[in-house]
């Protein structure tokens, strides 16, 4: 099952994508993709209601906008130097541990909206991301129960401020929190639909040149690790989302480093989740 | 004005402390004090409220629960090595610009409750923050109207696990994001009623012992800087809650390093908000 969020930004609608790509509305049945779905059962109401034909449900127009998959989460947990390769391009030491962050839960926005260079920003970087959903709340949770605690998979780009992250005394949330940082979607692929996530090529494309072009099985801390993992610091909540870390080949590890400019056009995809496309455009 | 939240843990309803101490139930007039209250004007109407004498308004017995004086924010942002004296017993070097951290949300609980020792915690440490709850959203602002962004004031508890902060490949938030990690209140006093933030007395005492004993002109980054400095980094929303950091005197900073055992007790307190205290307990 594949749940997507359409309509204005902020005012957005669950709905659901079928697998032919039409895009159906839920939002006669279903109040939002929050906190309170997640942990009320609602993904099997959800599947019922799908597999009974979505009955009622209003199909979309196929270029409406896409929101986030999910309503903004009490939290946005990413994990740092995932991947062996880019934990070498961005500074060489490979922890022995997940490096753990927070981005700020304003910057989450749809997966097609515009992604906005903040004022002063000089260094804006991509990632592209895994994105896990959590479906109920995890708390010292087992490695070997942790998928069961996800609801689903989604794309992600972890834009980053390098000099912000970097340079301006710690600690990298700075760089990370802006509006506009982590749009997601296009939709939240269910845990029953995609089963193993550690065999997924993700990549990125900066105006049509490949820039990334991963596999999610080089990820030195697997998803079910991560979730038991982060689990110990912290409740996850329903709704939650946890970025799993980014392969080689963002701007900031090239030689010179190539950093993001008002006009490119950023593109991100997953196998088996969909793809994501931001363009980049000046503040106002 | 001194707002507070009473009730059950996860159920609070809204309230205020009146000057004489007591305790009064608005729930009848007002749904919470989360980001649509304060976006809305939520502020005004309770003082009309409490100007026209609480009417329906139920006193509350004394001893109620109160939880933290504020909805479970949408980010908790905290400002390390604030204070000249705790960043030299830290690590030695004064940070050139504000170092920033996020804890997370699940982390709130109210003034009084126990903090749980998280399984395998070895170094519990407590540090007293003067804390700001946003009242408007705040993007960009300049410093000289930083302070119109703020709904008010809170004591909060800043608990850290220093082993998980400093010694597990970062970043900081591991160790200051578990349950009972933010204890805030017991209210949130309004800019109206405690005019300037920089000469506050803030205090820690362990078990009757006093440990930390600070004011908060001391800052290196004053309250109107932070929010202008964090407002350039994020989007903070009404309810927003910022920890401004704490002064010398935390158990890390002794030597031998002093940290919480289960049964001590913790109390900390700010001149013209209130205190707060709580007892450690082990996890379960």
């Amino acid at each position: 099952m594949k749940l997507i969020r359409h309509g204005g930004e902020g005012h957005e609608d669950p709905g659901v994508m079928l697998d032919d790509g039409s895009l159906i509305d839920a939002s006669g049945e279903f109040l939002d993709y929050d906190e309170a779905f997640f942990a009320c059962g609602g993904l099997d109401s959800l599947k019922s209601w799908v597999d009974g034909g979505c009955i009622g449900g209003i199909r979309l127009d196929p270029e409406t906008r896409l929101g986030a998959p999910v309503v903004r989460p009490s939290k946005l947990v990413c994990v740092g130097k995932n991947y062996a390769d880019h934990a070498k391009e961005f500074g060489g030491e490979v922890p022995d541990e997940p490096v753990l962050f927070m981005k700020a839960t304003t910057s989450c926005c749809g997966p097609f909206d515009d992604v906005v260079l903040p004022h002063g920003s000089t260094k804006l970087d991509y990632e592209v991301e895994l994105a896990l959903v959590v479906g109920r709340t995890a708390s010292n949770v087992h490695e070997a129960d942790a998928l069961d605690y996800l609801a689903g998979y989604t794309v992600m780009c972890d834009y980053s401020e390098r000099k912000w992250q970097k340079e301006h005394c710690g600690q990298w949330m700075k760089g990370k929190s802006a509006d506009t940082f982590a749009p997601m979607g296009p939709c939240l692929v269910t845990t029953d639909e995609l089963k193993n996530p550690q065999s997924l090529c993700l990549w990125t494309k900066v105006n049509g040149e490949k820039r990334q072009n991963g596999w999610s099985g080089d990820m030195m801390f697997p998803v079910a690790f991560l979730v038991s993992y982060i689990s110990k610091f912290m409740t996850l909540l329903p709704g939650d989302v946890i970025a799993t870390g980014t392969p080689a080949g963002v701007g900031m590890g090239m030689v010179p480093p190539r950093y993001l400019s008002a006009g490119d056009y950023v593109e991100l995809g997953i196998e088996g989740i969909g793809h994501i496309r931001q363009r980049v455009i000046p503040s106002v």
